[in-house]
């Protein structure tokens, strides 16, 4: 899967994976109550709302970029009826042929860890058939209990050709409470990142390792140090945008080949038409609006890699 | 929350839960073909399988026990159908009185973990109406990415009087990858352990705080100084019995006042009647055999803390 996700950047010359991460707030008021009069105002109706909303997103999106990432928190908030609109909504990005990152941050000790991964990246066998849970091409996963944890979803990606992007150093403000921590001569994050180098020789594709990991757009001088411990290493780098990285701030993340890394926009891009810059859409154009967004983080991410 | 798990931990004089955390190979068989042919041997069947399992064991321990632990993984590893089983249970174990520790182990950036928080331990509002998704009363959570994910769950602790159980040290063997690591004068775990001391400050029961810790029966030296460092803290003290965790290990983990830690068994409860000791019970019998484990369990350490 990883050479899969490699060619489809190469083809749509997009690092771009586009975060599905709904809230009721960025929702059209004519999509929502369209869903209400239908299912009620309840978990089923916004359920219904946030999948009709994707829907016309990845509409106007599928041909532009290699990925989607939704993120199953914003889902799992509306308990079954939500977790059923990820479920749906990872059916329709792979129809239209998008690589699937499920952004789930999963990690628990060895047996524990292994059901997450069956459940997400791989299969069940109940009596002589085989089912699978929620179908995801990659999926995130924390590294807090060290390789126990991390190397069932290894086993599932061998046998599926999946991936995973484990966490090293996060996009959010207070990241370096721990992950900034001195261990001897390094950081935390960088021995993580060590560890996610190694994981990765294990389990290489053509260039890339299905074994990927997770560095914030806002954090680039710490990105330039991770990617020479990780060369072959993908990074999934979220925080652009609304988060506040700028594509100048991108290209340390990336490898000479101009491939190694690829950037997240979430509400930068699925609630672009509330932004001033692309208001004239209109809420009733808003997959429009995001489709725009999308045009722009392209440019922005091009022109910055060109400039160095 | 935390104050009435405290009575209850009294009131039975047992401090501990039993982790419900159910594989298809610990399901007697007249239960797994009852549930296959009524729904089919597919996800649905598993589910409701893991569902009528649960309840046989929750009504033979319900009355020993204060709390449960559903370990989510096990459940979502069957997709939608596990959830929905997970969620039942859930219900069922609230029915019949118990306090319900979600075993999630989700941590994420501050938006994204208030989506968890709210979806696990608090509620969502559409339109004018407040909805749930899983009910429980405490949840685990990961610190890796700091105080930014720990936050959003401590918030809506504080609304819903509600409880949290962050990893500090977890029972695995390759915990000490990372959280053995030393950092200045300390490890990584004591960081961790310093850390929840201080967010357990700002959000006290009567005695202890609603800001919980977990720290591995597997590493008794370590539960020794985490119990200093943390001494309002609750800690959930898994590894008890099929890890390898025995009722003399645990003695560190509780306060001079009997109280402050409560310990998990899953399998050495759920498939008792799997282990020669309890084979006599028979398959049919399971949930008897559970009851059996739990009182012996429930000797073992008042053994150990008589003894101290």
């Amino acid at each position: 899967m990883i050479n899969e996700l490699v060619k489809k950047i190469q083809k749509t010359e997009a690092p771009i994976v586009v975060g599905l991460d709904p809230m009721i707030k960025f929702i059209p008021d004519s999509i929502l109550q369209g869903a209400y009069q239908e299912y009620g105002e309840n978990l089923e109706g916004v359920a219904q709302a946030i999948f009709t909303y994707n829907q016309g997103i990845v509409d106007a999106i599928y041909d532009l970029v290699p990925a989607v990432k939704p993120q199953i928190a914003m889902y799992e908030q509306f308990g079954i009826p939500g977790l059923i609109a990820y479920q749906k909504t990872i059916a329709y990005c792979k129809q239209k042929g998008l690589v699937i990152i499920g952004d789930i941050k999963r990690g628990d000790i060895g047996s524990t860890s292994a059901a997450y991964a069956v459940g997400h990246l791989g299969k069940v066998t109940i009596g002589e058939k085989e089912f699978r849970g929620f179908e995801e091409d990659f999926s995130t996963v924390n590294p807090y209990l060290g390789s126990d944890g991390v190397r069932p979803f290894m086993e599932v990606c061998k046998e599926e050709k999946k991936g995973i992007f484990v966490l090293v150093k996060t996009s959010n403000p207070s990241s370096g409470e721990f992950q900034d921590q001195i261990i001897g001569e390094q950081t935390l994050y960088e021995l993580v990142g060590r560890k996610v180098a190694e994981w990765g020789e294990e389990l290489m594709g053509d260039s890339y390792s299905y074994v990927g990991a997770v560095v914030g757009a806002t954090y680039p001088e710490m990105g330039k140090i991770l990617r020479e411990i990780m060369p072959k290493t993908y990074i999934l780098v979220p925080g652009y945008g609304a988060q506040g990285g700028k594509g100048a701030d991108l290209v340390h993340f990336f490898n000479k080949d101009g491939l190694g890394a690829i950037v997240n926009s979430s509400r930068g891009i699925i609630a672009a038409y509330q932004q001033e810059k692309y208001a004239s859409f209109g809420a009733k154009n808003y997959a429009d609006a995001s489709r725009q967004a999308v045009l722009d983080m392209k440019a922005d991410i091009a022109e910055a890699l060109a400039k160095r």
